[in-house]
């Protein structure tokens, strides 16, 4: 037959931008490669120029980036990233985004709104990305947003067995902080075998969106609560329930959530929370401010989880078999 | 200037499928046209055949179809009405599916599932549907599976101003079956000025899957309890709910739900249920057992809100200004 | 050079629908596979529910499922699992229809009419499909409507080969039911060294649609006449067809066909003719009435070709050279 | 409102490619349009360049070219001049190909094989097109390759009334040329009431692609024959059907098809043909050296069908009911 | 015939970005419209949000963003609007962008770099625009990497007559700065008739990308010099361009741009140089420190352009007839 | 795990068209391989047919076609191969065009025109192609014509030291014939240290488009000239400059070129120019008429740059480290 024949082999390169070094060098150590050297920079008027500094055709490409602030910025490096590589002949692009950037809006709350979770996907996709990798979607619908495999990471393991190991668990329950993440909470409730309560925001149905009170459904007196949430943003929501709780006798509040994005008034709020302690993992970078304060923050590293997903990836093994009894 | 000119028209045009004629004549008659002729049958092998009896060139082609048993037929005769639409030159195609099939599979809830959500989204769209209507989605984010407008209808003030018209609103109370539920649970709440309630499943940490207890998580002594959902299926969580309310001292329990799809057991476990009455609307048709039952199934007509939305949309009204306070 | 190398490897994994599995179980002995396991069930409501049981990242996945009624149910669980297995990082799909269901409609006959046979090849690719293996399309044109390869395999040689070895070939006459399918009777013709005959419906060029009669274009007399299709549906135009050969002083007449759908009357009317012999391959599983039906019924097995198309395909092999002469 | 509002208006604008001027200026006529002003050219190498000499903003526009040699010139122009639409912001774009060039490659013959009719209709989508307009496809199924509505014009009534109107119609038979043909001729005896022939040529089984005899399977004998089909492109086919019709005592022959390609030898072939008759409509420009042949060729205008096509789509009225009794 | 009919209407919306609102509402103010009301804020996280605040359903909707710094955040600003526009049911989206950022990255200079001027594109085209509007883009084969109409529209008009007005035409030179720009120089030239000259940077063959002297190739020795360019960023070249003139005896330099950037030290390169005038429209804002430089620094009006641009693409009008001699 | 495993293996297939057969061979020639042999045809109408008489399934294919006249048809014919390609389950499709068609057709230069070099891209793309490899491109922006890798070669190098160890260097000056070439002129001047002018049209600005004189910017007095051009075609521009350069003094003119298209007038123009040589490589045929005037014209063989740059793209090596310091 006409032609030439070589034997097939893979490669493996792994890419970052420049949102979070220590992530990224922490998941190549983890993995035992180097970053794939980039050069990577803003023109004047803020342009972002990517360019890479080896032979990447035929690779299979993973390329991590942190959806932190200035978050814009960072998305439209990543889809430059993408662009760059898919020019460059790789094989497969599989985007790394610990954080799904705009998350949130995942769904229009009032008419003539956008759904930018869905147009992030879309993005991404047009770009070039084949295969997206994230850890605790806000909501887990949005893997339904990506035209392709989507593999969904859970913190809740690492973040559960640091909790459960530090507390009397005879006295734990878990909290969800308001109605949208009772599914959350109900997890940990399963994991550590602990009791739920919930918080809830009554509003006055005769003046729109007025909070009348913040009732907490469920019995909190003399117990040690983990309030649990995705992300913890500006913290307003999370520091108010901690409150709610020690008003109705609560003896601790822990609070666990997998994003730290902490944003504006976040660090102040968290450092005169009565909570004893905010655990997070480091899928975003801490602000500076708060990396000081070990005694109450604790940053637990997801490097090893992201790490072990590319490498099942990479080796077409299970991604599911990552966890404990549910992918 | 070469060419014929003449003044456009707009020309709306009415279809329906052959799963839930009663909704689709009421919608008629609600929007004051005629349904467009379709001969529509089954050959031997169960292919489905379409053809529209009137040209139908350039309409605004809007083509219900009620998503219930044998939902799979329903859904391929709703793609195949679309097809022929598509390649009959309509200007524009809206789908509605009052009830969304396949909602529920709106993610992963382990490895190795499809995501039919999506999947019907893309079916639609592959077809030739330019925008969805549907009403009270399984959640929310399945309106961002389809790359167009989805016109997302709502039928909580249908339901809450029928239920609250009903009972003393000084002893209601509010109640989610589960905690999947519980934003809706929120919006009634809101909607009504009740308290909160939910049913919590304790499992057991040691065995997968193994449901240690349901324990009603809020208070429901003397109260009367409304169970909402977005949808009743076989019925089994909610009658298994209504019983917990009693159990904890509930006065009564009246159950509210959206779309009726009450498959298999669903008409005995309602007749034999403690709960007084069961509302639901019309996106599905009521299984004949059932629609005898009239002092305990109550049934609310969707057709005024499902033909005031194709008409807001024919005529570029807003249908964000059909509702309340919220779109 | 920076990353981790590994050599290829590549996998091969066959999947089967419910609809047939006589025909999956036997395609898979052939290949000398186990059928991946797989969870599918339907919930009450007719929703159907796919999960793979164990890891399929990377694999060649084959999927196969036989399009018989409930045909419109078992299409969607192919959509449903190919869906899966996509969202699963499979790296091909190859969707195996020995039937191609909807086939028929493979073009507008008159307006306003949709064209399935183009609709299910594209939903088939959005929900995830590179290629199809199918057998004896009904016009050989449907393989244009996917947009990729398609490897039609032909029945050909296997009915016409146990035909031939059956018959006085110096008595064989083949026939064509109608004009439509004159072009396969040509092809048996060809591969027998047989003469043609046709069965021609005049109509009425006054009425539409009324058949005046049944002609017989060519010489029967004395003849055992073949008559030949790609698929029998109810039976009525072949049987009919049977009839007015014997009326022109046929000798005998065996019915022959790829795909015996058999829906309705076709097992009444089979029984009830006069043709002696009924041949048809395992394309489609047989309705229980007729498997005990062994004197005139014959189903000759379509694995092995099906088996070794599958072999070839993921070898990288030529499919073509399964075929003596054509493909 | 905050925004500007204008009544809107529609606008037909004609557009042709340089293939067939006369017929372009026909169906201009018959429309009572002026064709738009067009600068096309060749440059020295060969590449098109097309400029439209007014504005076509908001135009629906008609583009009309005749796929007659050098047809991948002419198939480039065409391209090329739906691109120079699609740029120039016109509304939608249909395409006019009476004779659909590459309509004969329409399904693989053999293993790797083009299926270049396909790919005709994925590159005017790609270009551009939103609909076509076409007149007797030689197979109906290339309808289903464009993903979008065609208008499948009939030149059938035209030609048939016309030799209905000639001949004694108790002497007429129908004949297909070849198998694949015969629905053509089945439509033909329907319409004209007359009895069917086919001309079946019998290969030897043993040795590959060798005819051995060209059988006419039918009674001829002292009929007028007319032998159909789709196109007459050199003739071989038709003429050496024609002589097998006379040696089988046929008295007279007539050729009746709705495209005269009447490539190489076709002249020759018909100038010598015994056939009293070639009949053709001018959706292709008869070749020079056969426009003098008056006797002998009779040339229908198919442009009152194609204007009539464009004003019903542009009305959004029927196509279908352009015809008598099938679309 | 079934349905309802209703006379059509078109309705212009003008949308803004928050990049630049000074040009937005001199736009508005030529059209004679007002700027839908927009609510459109940053979350702490930075990530945007967009609602607009009356319908907006069968608009043809125009959204304008200057693409300014934080050009990332403008960017998906514009994303995110058309996103929300699409879901909203408009009917056709134009998306105005005078300057179109990352226009420079228009191609590979290197190896592994990407297209970002093509990857824009695609990501408008995804979000949902149908149509661009840009002024003087980088290169005018950006044009075509937008798949739909894209109305260029040019600027050289208006600052060639007002440099034209000021200066001894008999002793003007226009210059180019550099190789690439030759072409806009040569524009220049046509217009004012006046010669031209380049300046050339030598480099050393030897040593990469040193440059060792900048010619000046052409006769400016007591010439009034217009420089010429599409923009200034950083003012580096354009400024060492103006140097190198005077040195060879250029009696007076005027630098005239589209689009001023003004990045970084743009604004003291400026105030230093020698250059008696530097000319710009407002396609971006002036930055704050030069908008006080009135002796030396003009800005002219792009609104007026712009708007007029608008209403002939609502209008269905010729945006080609808007300039002399050129589209 | 369930399946069959096979370790991987990777083959390469070169195929040709028609149009430039020697080319053909000496890539194959270089690379070590033959061609797939093909069956290619024009049927009598002028439609081209394609089979490859070997099996191509899971091959990376590469694909050649030179872009000579008649263009259309070997356009066309490149489509037709890679459908077939596509069709009959190839891994890849590199389509390798040494000359790029319709490349100046790369921008709207007036309204209303095509973009035919992104439509030539799109049309490529449609068929199969996965990647593109062309040889410099007319500008380098058409890179981004196309939604994937393009491997740009540059024959700079090979032109550029041909004529450099020629010529006395000192006396060398680097040509632009026009304003748009200024950029190639730049790459010239760079690698051979040589000095810069160019040809400068200017017209009348009271007259559109009256071209007032040629002046040559830049001093040419006594120096050896290298006019370069990307291609050649009629030769009219190319020769008139250099009539223009010996007019002003010009010791010798050498004319540089990658494409030599050499249309219509080209070969007298050639043989009648004063310039003394004209060096072109055979990415096109060279006309037969020129190819005995061994003297004047200069073949340079482009086959071993196209024969790295394929063996790089099927070995995942770098193609940007063929080049000596751009890529």
């Amino acid at each position: 037959m006409t032609g030439i024949k070589s034997s097939g082999s893979r490669k493996l390169m792994l890419f970052s931008g420049r949102a979070h070094p220590a992530l990224a060098a922490e998941v190549a150590e983890q993995l035992g490669v180097e970053l794939v050297p980039t050069k990577a920079l803003d023109f004047a008027n803020g342009e972002i120029y990517v360019r890479y500094q080896e032979s990447v055709r035929g690779a299979h490409a993973f390329v991590l980036q942190s959806h932190t602030a200035p978050i814009n910025q960072w998305i439209m490096e990543q889809l430059i990233m993408i662009d760059a590589l898919k020019r460059a002949s790789v094989k497969t692009i599989t985007v790394i985004m610990p954080f799904y950037g705009y998350a949130r809006q995942d769904k229009k709350h009032l008419g003539r709104e956008p759904i930018s979770a869905r147009l992030i996907a879309d993005l991404l996709k047009t770009a070039g990305a084949d295969r997206l990798i994230s850890v605790d979607l806000h909501t887990a619908q949005i893997q339904g947003f990506f035209d392709g495999p989507v593999d969904h990471l859970f913190a809740l393991p690492l973040l559960a067995d640091y909790v459960g190991a530090k507390v009397d668990r005879d006295k734990l329950t878990v909290v969800s902080p308001d109605a949208g993440r009772v599914r959350v909470a109900d997890q940990w409730s399963d994991r550590l075998g602990a009791p739920l309560a919930i918080i809830h925001k009554r509003r006055d149905p005769n003046v729109a969106n007025k909070v009348m009170s913040a009732e907490v459904v469920g019995d909190v007196k003399g117990r040690v609560c983990v309030l649990v949430d995705d992300m913890i943003d500006t913290g307003g929501t999370i520091v108010a329930a901690a409150d709610a709780l020690f008003e109705q006798g609560a003896e601790d509040v822990i609070v666990a959530a997998t994003h730290g994005v902490l944003s504006g008034p976040a660090a102040d709020r968290i450092k005169n929370s009565r909570a004893s302690e905010f655990v997070f993992t480091d899928t975003l970078p801490t602000p500076g401010e708060l990396s000081q304060e070990i005694d109450k923050v604790t940053t637990l590293s997801i490097a090893p989880l992201i790490a072990r997903a590319i490498r099942e990836v990479f080796d077409d093994g299970s991604v599911t078999s990552l966890f404990d009894e549910r992918a």
